[in-house]
């Protein structure tokens, strides 16, 4: 069906993800791939427009059923203009954050049932999933450390909330990853930007065999 | 559960519904009761601004898929802070444009099927449906003259669509009120718009037992 294959990388606010997805798009392509680095929400116009309306601190307060609405449709445009096409012609993309952000920010724990969520999420990519999904976990501590680094340069309304909500995503991550092992590889992102790296490279080769 | 009554106004570009949706909140209030009047896409600030993402002629060419849901994040938004609040203190809504509208303009013929778009719908809104949809049709000849007038003034991307949309779209609406004949009352929209206020008053009596 698709030539190329489909990485993201998961996990929550200062695990290092967008560090990770640049270190493993640059190895990719040093290796000879063509590489398509993106993130979510975003990634083409329109789901940017779509992510503006979601974190804009000034804009309205989404209940959680508006908010997976409107990042299911951020999502379909992505994937329908960016993702498959660049797969299709044999790319490998490389995403920062996809459908296991939804699941553990907007799902779980007194909020939306993870069937609902893979529900719109089958409507909006006919259920589109991830050759390879990296979840970068890091302990609490250092996810403190690092957000107080970000908070001091201004921050965004997901990014503004506290330990225990962080706490919370970082347990539904981690659920999804005992549910799905066969797509989810953990990765232990408490290192340094290298040593993660070269965690993130042998997942990547033992997953998906690609010479890198 | 709610006290007040939810109206709905349905039909294609130029059957009327906006200038009927006016006619009848004056009639109700003029009757005395506490009436809101609302209309979609748009009808509180988030929803409003997703509305502009959607209708912007300059815009992003949204899928179906994306479209379908980023209409369903709007109402949900709608509905939680707008249709159910008023509903609940008791005043009757009336707004421009439903649910039925998607189905119609997203649904059918090769488009969405109904079962997926009302599964959105149950999504977003936990199904909220209508006491009462008004359905106005129009002939395609008075459809055709009424869009003419309009155009001269500019047009909206879903306004701008060719004659035989929009009559797939009215077989669609057509066969919603076939379905759903409880729910959906058709009022033939040729008429001026005082012959078709009085049907649409008869309606909202017969139907909703509404003194007006």
């Amino acid at each position: 069906m698709t030539r190329g294959k489909f990485i993201t990388l998961e996990g929550g606010e200062g695990a290092g993800k967008s560090t990770q997805a640049r270190l493993l798009a640059d190895a990719l392509q040093a290796a000879g791939y063509e590489v398509v680095v993106t993130r979510e929400p975003g990634g083409t116009p329109g789901a940017e427009a779509i992510r503006h309306l979601l974190l804009d601190p000034q804009g309205t307060a989404w209940s959680l059923r508006s908010e997976a609405l409107l990042f299911a449709a951020a999502r379909a445009n992505h994937v329908e203009t960016l993702i498959r096409p660049a797969l299709e012609r044999g790319a490998i993309v490389v995403c920062d954050r996809y459908i296991d952000s939804t699941r553990a920010y907007q799902g779980g724990e007194g909020r939306l049932p993870d069937a609902e969520i893979m529900a719109i999420h089958r409507l909006g990519t006919e259920g589109f999933m991830p050759h390879l999904t990296l979840l970068v976990e890091v302990d609490p501590a250092t996810v403190t450390a690092r957000l107080a680094l970000r908070d001091a340069e201004g921050s965004d309304r997901i990014g503004g909330r506290d330990a225990d909500f962080h706490a919370k995503v970082a347990r539904r991550f981690a659920a999804i990853a005992a549910t799905e092992p066969e797509r989810v590889a953990v990765i232990d992102g408490n290192g340094s930007a290298q040593t993660v790296h070269v965690a993130v490279l042998a997942a990547v080769r033992a997953r998906l065999g690609l010479t890198v």
